[in-house]
């Protein structure tokens, strides 16, 4: 360990997205005067990932809108030590250095600090099968990526898509070729898409996607990628079958960028994310780790768990930096909320679904309504069904709501409910907001709540 | 007291709209074979108060949508003995009788119950100031008042409107008659529109009502209303000015209609509510109360309060009924959330406002931020603001919204965390859902709440 009073009190930062660049604009603005040195290995700071669907649909006109603040901004305004095109290879916990490389020079770099941040993010799962480097076959995990897919999306919409996986991003996606008028095909190795809802909520989505076209091929597991003798993308191949393909779109999902904090034998948790308390320190108190690198306490099961979501990371990021900055912040965790749209379709969920619930041993019951986002007889009113988990003593545990426009923020106040360990009955009497344009009489979300009622 | 055993198990439902016919339906799915009697005095049953305003507009192309179930409906699937067009005229509490008379034929009734309850709803305040009987002064209180407004508006849209009150009521229809071009004035009182909402937070919906052509006299009292020699409406007088007008609309609120309690000596609550205990009993347990004519408990003061609203009535008549069928229920009480539009711009509100917690005596604090509806880079993004009100031990207290479309049942989010006692840093962490099209990716709730950190 370096000389306490040698100590360095510089902030290094690794990564400089959504949860190290809001740490350390936190930082800055409770100390005017502390060095922050921020390595980021791509080329851009701060950048809306969870907006790149949104790109390449068109909705959003320009690439520039997705970024926050670029990193002359964080040098400029914040006298914050930006370094883009810089990876950091290796942490020296004891001596309180980290390695780093300048990809463009090829330049080393070391660098002591007084304390690390690790907000190194996630990449999408790629599994090892033949024919997943070829050109056309993309994902959707950083700004290039997203740049890249758009730039081949306008130079020649590919005329047949497949996309490998049923989650955000591959219903995202989906959307986006069946809107160009790509003959989209969507496999999955779940028997249903959306598999953070049950097998039931997900039905309404997967009708949705064959009403324009999409043609869904569940319970069938990538195989690998086939390519022309040119090397372009010729189809898929599952274990049922074979898809022609010009163009492939990979939404695995996800993993924790964790390789740095695992070689400096950092502490891990669920699913290798880098394991901190609720101030964000991970097994090294001088080492900190906040966004889609690091986990969080589920606040539903009590245990530890691993979420990669914009807001979370933005939490995190305000946690790890208010205490960096010399205040104090406790992060109390998650409970899985997310949200998501197919065309018109509002999909939502919070807590446990029946199938997460029941896999851990929970007796639970559930109950569905289908009612309206809007009294019944207002123009714009329309269908929305909730579903809602609860113990079998009543208390909240989960909740999906799939309907039109104005069904999906409807989840945040049953994801309010469960936060407080509210139960079912607490839901149904509860003073919340109605006027015909707005809800029916009962509100969906308490609809649901008394079917639990005798 | 009538004897024991020679009471009868008859219900006797005192109004037929949503509190009485909720509870009555709830008595019956409850208890197949127990006498219920309901006195309407109007026509209609369970008619949609709250979509009348839609019905001027046109957005509700018939009255008929407005009435859930009909007379015969009850009758004959609920084996309800509805009997409209029916006046109550007094309770005997000691015999357990009721007097009514039969409005068509002038017949007396008298009948014994065995509970009896009284769901006699509200009526629109009527001072007692010259001109306000003349026939072009009109309220909207009852679904016969809203027909005898449409006919009028169809039969010849009215050059001039005078809208006498700004609260919900009188700024729908100052919307319904801009919309259909008559050159609308609205006044009031209280030097803003909505008295609920905090000065500040009025403000843009007074910019968007005179935006769209409105004339806001505030700060005047109404002093009659004039008549041309034919008796037709002429003009508004006020203490500040006078207004000619064609037509004259009220929205002066609304009083409880609790003549019959207080004549047979029921305790009564604010404002000349009846009072109950939270399973809707009166002061004497065999009479009940529900709906708009009963008190409530407000949860964030602790206080007994009246709110007159139709989510609250169905939630009273849901636990009268239930308890009234041989089952247990408990209203917990309310906070006072409210919702209602002008055009475009929503408007919610819950809990306290600033204005009333410190007329109440508490100290509190404020913050107020303007923000998204979504992402700033999605098209359909708004603009909206959210204020939070919170005690100096960061407890939430109350919440205003007014902003654009999905602006408004974010108030659901407060609503859910005040009934459950959180604090503002509670509600800054919490999971709330995000994807760009849904909101920025901290909630403006939150950022609201974020506004409380130092």
């Amino acid at each position: 360990m370096a000389d306490r009073k040698a100590r360095t009190d510089r902030l290094v930062v690794v990564g400089g997205d959504a949860a190290g660049m809001s740490a350390a604009s936190k930082v800055r603005r409770m100390d005017p005067d502390r060095e922050i040195v921020v390595f980021e290995r791509g080329e851009h700071t701060s950048y809306a990932a969870c907006g790149m669907p949104y790109l390449v649909t068109g909705e959003v006109k320009s690439p520039e809108k997705l970024i926050a603040r670029k990193p002359e901004q964080f040098r400029e305004k914040y006298k914050i030590d930006v370094r883009t095109r810089h990876e950091v290879i290796s942490i020296d916990p004891d001596a309180l250095r980290v390695h780093a490389r300048d990809l463009a020079s090829g330049e080393r770099i070391e660098m002591a600090y007084g304390d690390l941040l690790l907000a190194t993010g996630a990449s999408p799962v790629r599994p090892d099968l033949p024919g997943l480097d070829l050109d056309g076959v993309m994902g959707l995990s950083s700004l290039s990526s997203g740049l890249n897919l758009l730039e081949r999306v306008r130079a020649a919409p590919p005329g047949r898509v497949v996309v490998v996986g049923g989650g955000y991003i591959g219903i995202e996606m989906a959307e986006v070729f069946a809107e160009i008028g790509s003959d989209v095909h969507l496999i999955d190795m779940a028997p249903q898409v959306m598999t953070t809802m049950d097998q039931e909520m997900a039905a309404p989505i997967q009708e949705a996607m064959e009403r324009v076209g999409v043609t869904l091929s569940l319970g069938e597991a990538l195989v690998g990628v086939e390519a022309t003798p040119i090397g372009s993308v010729e189809a898929v191949r599952t274990d049922h079958g074979r898809y022609p393909a010009d163009l492939v779109i990979l939404g695995m999902g996800v993993k924790p960028n964790s390789k740095l904090a695992r070689e400096a034998g950092l502490e891990l948790g669920p699913k290798g994310s880098i394991s901190v308390n609720e101030r964000m320190q991970t097994s090294r108190p001088e080492i900190w780790a906040a966004g889609d690198c690091a986990d969080s306490l589920n606040l539903v099961t009590g245990e530890r768990t691993w979420i990669a979501l914009g807001t979370v990371a933005n939490k995190h990021g305000l946690v790890a930096g208010t205490n960096l900055g010399g205040g104090e912040a406790t992060f109390p965790g998650v409970i899985g909320t997310a949200i998501t749209r197919f065309e018109d379709l509002e999909i939502a969920r919070t807590g446990l679904s029946e199938r997460e619930a029941t896999a851990d041993g929970w007796s639970v019951e559930s109950r569905t309504i289908t009612s309206r986002t809007r009294a019944g007889y207002m123009p714009g009113s329309e269908e929305i069904q909730v579903k809602l988990v609860a113990g079998t003593d009543g208390r909240l545990l989960g909740g999906q709501i799939v309907g039109g426009l104005g069904s999906g923020k409807r989840i945040d106040t049953i994801a309010t409910a469960i936060t407080a360990g509210m139960s079912v009955e607490d839901l149904v009497w509860m003073d919340l907001a109605y006027a015909p344009p707005f809800s029916p009489v009962w509100d969906p979300v308490q609809m649901a709540a008394r079917q639990f009622l005798s």
